[in-house]
């Protein structure tokens, strides 16, 4: 190995050893013993700009054991992306540029946050699929402007979570070529070897895929795994390089051991493995002139990289200008056309299911929306998720902008993710409700990101019928709701489903989730884009109400019946509907009042859910008619009547209440 | 093949077909496909004794594709389980036996509750290590009194999941030999051929697991069936038999179509399909006498094989009378000692962290309930969940009762649950509370079937530090909480932790999480017992409080300091430790209203948690200091100060409010 890059790599040991020793708090193992894969990919298998991390054509680099962030600092650091050695320093600090795990939107160059084990593969693989779409359509045969590698960098933990798993089997079918997964293999996890958990025959497992796999014996030589690295770019497969490694190489006493793994090595043996490693310098977080000197040259080549791509750009434009104003177009969040006044995006569709109007909506957006991407977990006659005017994307018709997921709710949402990260495309995703529980920690990992994901969930409570409990949601609403940055939706007609997805697609740094209806439900007199607020006076009484009724989504049409029924016992109501908590908590102190007065307590809420934080609403003299467990296999309409979702029963408990 | 068997599946195809077509709901395409392997298996090549489903020692069946619960139905219909054709013609309407996914303590003969894809494989998986074990701990070399299979029946679907993935790897690595996995190769999904999103070699992946791997070119040849479970039975790995099947057979214009899978086939069709398979019965649900006369047969020789392992246990216990007693006691929920007077149980430990108190409890429940078998998904030094004087269960090491889950959540949390369905055996499992995200899918499943599955859920707030918000929960406790039939516990010191094991141990039919902490904790004046009742008076003032501060877990101590300032400023306090606000709810109106009287009004809640769901106890005055983001990383103790808890914060709120 050429003794520059043995010097860069152990700098890149060592700041990295040294930020979690002054933390006292980190995981060395993996920077330790993955340097030389890290180093020699981002020395010499990347195209990159470290003067512009932002750079479209960049290949991507994901960081899925996310634990090892200590190492992406210091290359970051070493790449001149901007960190310093400060930034070294104050490693695991509240307010650092340097946090515990790689955040994505904190520190530049970070591509996707990471640490959920598993998640950075599939993130990896939407990063290629979308790659993969946009050369598509927007290459032509003189001019490659979407051409970039994704690469994610894994251990044994990312390779035993079911995630990964699901992604690797979808890229392999989809045949995304330009995806290249490196796994740091050093056979240890936090309970010790490998051996107690995870026995299987990795290679072989991504070649039932549809991989290509490659080995690389010895971790450390740098020039082998530079060798494989650009066999594996160079097939027509998904690749994974295997490369083994000792977890903490040159602490040793500690190195191959779990020990290594997620604590600071201790001073004392930071010292002995820099004997080990021949490192002369006795500076702490140091980095030799010689190595600054080099880095500077790689720099300054990224610099010309991305010249040169701005150039052919360039000429790429002038010669398909439409092509480049679409590009452009699709490189933003922002909504090209005003679907706010347009009446047609507004409309009463009738008196149809939820699920059914955001598939009229949808086309709708598909228009205005070029670059919506995204699918389904093989459910998209039922969750109506399909853009019908375009093709399915697959390896042989990459062009195609419908997402056929498979059964992979999880992966769906973690690919959605990298899709989103990527740029250039707006992901959304659709399944059953229930089934949000298989998407959780993907959903978490889009909210804590701020991405505007989309996720279509239909059949959305005891309305799913005869399925039963298993498919029947009760707590999903609460799962949701609670989650910061995460707006949920829960519509009660068709105009309302126009104001989710007007929220999804303007909210550019928070997901959506429309929560639909599998039943038909009556578009109602009064809805419109004052659900845009969240919650909001379907119909009044005059003056002060006796009671505030309300409900999301189905529920809403039994509130609005109530109405007329406690009009004519003489009790004065309000109905509000609530399609989004999250939404009306955005508003003003001042709107809040107006809709929900304090000094009205009398208050009933509706919703076939669980009443699980309701009680913010209704308070402590309110009442709540809602799922007191889980569901029933019955057709809906019995269900319905049965958990007691009938206007009577609403009626009831608002004519007690008031009169109590 | 045997006519007599032709007619027997034929007989459990129409029965199915008939069911779902007089629902009017249903997924037919299963069961006309996959009637010849499941038959074939009931019939020959499974031991049970239909009189009795609760016979211990009887081979266990998993439908992992629920969807198709018409045939499981008819099964237990034709094999003598008790549900009759009236059942059958109830298929899922409301208090049916025959719901729309088999559910388990529902219907006799659902060993687990499926439908939710990928869980039932995991499920099979937990029961098969189970057997194992319980093989290791019982059997002798004169008697094998555990010595049985465990049979799954998946489709596409099932095999697509990541926590099937997940539960197969182990499966491989621990040598569950007596595992065998049916897959229904019928290559439709929902949105058509698997060629869109599930090329993979599924064969390969498992012999990469570790499995051995059986292919049935035909799935209707009921004999090449029967010979290759049987090779898969006798092989000394788990064993997946690849079914190549038609979706909808028989069926002239649905078979091997997607439209077969989940909606009735139609009369006509139904009709045709009868045709087509030469069934010349003109009514409907009919079961052809000689076959009622093949099945009398087979019942009759399950009724003898359990009579002969009736008299072998005799023999067994004869023999030895220790074991037999053990195996009694193993088979029962109920608690052995009385841990609820037992002092050193409710000891204060000092000032530990709450998932060392764990640590500790864990220690005497494992010598108090000897069948207590469980492990964490490879963090069992971090989460502290080993029983320290028992071994790891491994291949070589059946009789181990830790378990070494690997990186794999929410299969661990599927095992457990097949664990808990198979009995003998009482699980747990252990994770960071924030991958609880992670697990969502398996714990609802849990709930759902009301087993006693206990989680250890540690590093349960932002008291996780310098890891960072991906490890910090936020939502999840109200992501517990709000899910019916299931017990969050978050103790505040030692001896509450006791209470939380306690609670964990005696609710039979109840899942319960410990939220522990990072952090170490005050043991606290005042705590134990009470913390059964979910909510409790930790520390009280004279006559009618001003306030009423409620905390749970690390935030206990806060508003517990808080009241003695709040006394020097002559605010009356009331401290309510709060650690399970399900169990709290479970209590007399009598007994809430003595903790929390309606008349006060002014309450303050601390949790470093998500507010949502507070509010019920704060109703519309009251404030609840609480996260309203996600967290950060730095160290722990900066955080709380950062978010706002501290005392001094607790202190203003109070003051503010009682002074309003």
């Amino acid at each position: 190995m050429n003794p520059m890059d043995q010097l860069a790599i152990n700098t890149l040991r060592f700041l990295s050893a040294e930020a979690i020793q002054k933390a006292n708090s980190g995981h060395p193992g993996l920077p330790l013993g993955a340097a030389p894969m890290a180093y020699t990919l981002w020395a010499k298998g990347m195209k990159m700009n470290p003067k512009n991390p932002a750079w479209d054509d960049r290949d991507r680099f994901v960081l899925s054991a996310g634990h090892g962030s200590a190492l992406l600092y210091s290359l970051l650091h070493l790449f001149g992306f901007g960190l310093t050695i400060e930034d070294l320093k104050n490693f695991r600090q509240r307010n650092s540029l340097t946090p515990g795990h790689p955040e994505y939107k904190h520190t530049l160059g970070v591509e996707t946050t990471t640490g959920p084990l598993g998640q950075g593969i599939a993130n990896a693989v939407g990063m290629a699929l979308a790659e993969s779409h946009l050369a598509a359509k927007f290459n032509t045969p003189e001019f490659k402007v979407v051409d970039h590698y994704t690469f994610a960098l894994c251990g044994d933990g990312c390779l035993q979570e079911g995630v990964a798993s699901e992604a690797a089997s979808l890229a392999g079918t989809m045949g995304l070529s330009k995806l290249v997964l490196l796994y740091d293999c050093n056979k240890i996890t936090i309970e010790g070897s490998t051996d107690v958990a995870f026995t299987e025959d990795v290679k072989a497992r991504f070649i039932a895929y549809g991989w290509d796999v490659f080995e690389v014996v010895d971790g450390n030589d740098a020039d082998t795994i530079l060798a494989t690295i650009e066999k594996a770019k160079a097939t027509d497969k998904p690749a994974l390089v295997k490369v083994n490694t000792q977890i903490g190489y040159g602490a040793p006493n500690k190195q191959g051991k779990a020990s290594a793994h997620g604590e600071p090595l201790g001073a004392d043996e930071i010292g002995l493995a820099k004997g080990n490693l021949s490192w002369t310098y006795a500076e702490e977080f140091f980095v030799p002139e010689e190595v600054k000197a080099h880095m500077a040259e790689i720099i300054a080549n990224g610099e010309k990289a991305e010249a040169a791509w701005n150039e052919m750009f360039k000429a790429y434009g002038e010669k398909n200008p439409e092509l480049a104003k679409e590009y452009a177009a699709w490189h933003t969040d922002e909504l090209a056309v005003d679907l706010l006044n347009d009446e047609d995006f507004w409309k009463n569709e009738g008196d149809i299911a939820t699920r059914a109007a955001s598939e009229k909506v949808l086309q709708k957006v598909a228009k205005a929306v070029p670059n919506l991407f995204g699918g389904s977990a093989d459910l998209a006659p039922s969750n109506k998720s399909v853009m019908k005017d375009r093709e399915y994307y697959s390896k042989e018709n990459p062009t195609g902008s419908n997402v056929h997921f498979g059964i992979r709710e999880f992966a769906m949402t973690a690919m959605a993710n990298g899709i989103a990260v990527h740029g250039g495309l707006r992901p959304y995703v659709a399944g059953f409700f229930v089934f949000a529980d298989y998407m959780k920690a993907g959903l978490r990992m889009e909210s804590l990101m701020g991405l505007p994901v989309i996720s279509i969930m239909t059949h959305d409570s005891i309305g799913v019928g005869e399925d039963g409990p298993t498919h029947q949601p009760i707590e999903h609403l609460a799962m949701l709701r609670s989650m910061p940055n995460y707006i949920a939706f829960r519509p009660c007609d068709t105009r309302e489903t126009a104001a989710g997805w007007y929220t999804a697609l303007t909210k550019t740094n928070t997901p959506t989730a429309l929560i639909l209806s599998r039943q038909n439900l009556p578009a109602l007199e009064g809805t419109g884009k004052d659900a845009l607020k969240g919650a909001y006076i379907l119909k009044d009484c005059v003056g002060t109400p006796d009671v505030l009724l309300m409900a999301s989504g189905s529920e809403v049409e039994l509130i609005y019946k109530a109405y007329d029924v406690l009009a004519e016992k003489g009790v004065k109501a309000r109905v509000i509907s609530m399609p989004s908590w999250d939404l009306f908590e955005e508003q003003s102190a001042e709107y809040k009042e107006s809709v929900m007065p304090k000094a009205v307590r009398t208050r009933v809420a509706v919703e076939a859910a669980a009443d699980f934080g309701w009680h913010k609403y209704v308070g402590l003299d309110g009442a709540v008619i809602a799922m007191e467990g889980f569901g029933a296999s019955a057709p809906a309409g019995l269900l319905f009547k049965d958990f007691g979702f009938t206007v009577e029963n609403v009626v009831e408990k608002a004519f007690t209440l008031v009169n109590k």
